[in-house]
């Protein structure tokens, strides 16, 4: 199954978070796609922070896109030159005060591979543990909310965490034995 | 938490599958953002068919945003005044020529909230059975693949299955024990 050829393209946004290609495309079976937007679009991190207690550190906070609050693991963009790995932990300081001795990689995962750009990268920190006050920016109002882990299921089933692609990392690590669902 | 205010907006893109908003946003505790890109995208469907010898019914193919080739779950874009359950039904027998009688619902969740309006619809359809050919349109080329359950855990670690919405409705309908991984 081979890779799709590129005629033409052009980006019409170019944004600092945003770009958008419009592209003429090949197809390797045949045909063309007169029109295809690829939408480059940062890469992020999000974090599982377990306590020792068993909890998981989230955040609540409101999100444009689905127009309401949605409860999400600690996640940010990662900055130019940075690793996931210091950016998740720069990310969990920053959001929850937060921080932990005992990082691992969860799993890299994409968000919408079709047109998509963006990577996300999960990694775990257990026994994390409070060791700072929240430092956000003034454009973010985050809420931390620290809870059982034992009640995310509930909390994904009513849709008070609903962003996908958390749910599939907050699942692997239940799956791995990482947390007691 | 409040809801963001919308103090400007400008479609700076408006295409049949792709619009993006930028605007100028009042914060609820304080402070503007000047230029937040909202992207409304097409809400879309996922099936999670199930044979009665536990296989699963996914297909392969190239994916432009990943640039790679991406196992996934039959899934596609919800035609105008159509129901996420008719589309589902749609997509399965299209993309892969598979039909049930027994779909229910799994769950519906957001793909990236922060800034796109997309709602991602996951049903589970028991007993699925092939009953036509394959119907995609020319622009797809789409490889059938019936797995067992238990080698899905295998293909997300390998990276085979990479997209993190679908690796969250296969791992939730396992912890509702709709299959055995």
């Amino acid at each position: 199954m081979k890779a799709w050829r590129v005629l033409e393209s052009r980006t019409i946004v170019d944004r600092r978070w945003l770009k958008v290609h419009e592209q003429r495309i090949e197809l390797p079976h045949g045909g063309e796609i007169d029109e295809f937007h690829l939408l480059e679009t940062p890469s992020w991190v999000a974090t599982l922070a377990l306590t020792e207690a068993g909890e998981v550190v989230l955040v609540d906070q409101y999100r444009h896109g689905a127009a309401r609050v949605s409860r999400e693991l600690p996640a940010g963009v990662i900055d130019e030159g940075e690793s996931p790995e210091r950016a998740a932990k720069r990310e969990l300081l920053e959001e929850t005060g937060f921080a932990s001795d005992r990082w691992s990689p969860l799993i890299e995962l994409a968000t919408e591979p079709g047109r998509n750009t963006t990577r996300a990268h999960f990694w775990v920190a257990l026994g994390a543990h409070r060791v700072a006050a929240q430092s956000t920016e003034p454009s973010e109002h985050i809420a931390v909310a620290v809870v059982p882990a034992r009640s995310l299921l509930a909390e994904i089933d009513a849709g008070v965490i609903v962003h996908g692609v958390h749910v599939a990392a907050i699942l692997l690590a239940a799956q791995r034995g990482l947390l007691t669902l």
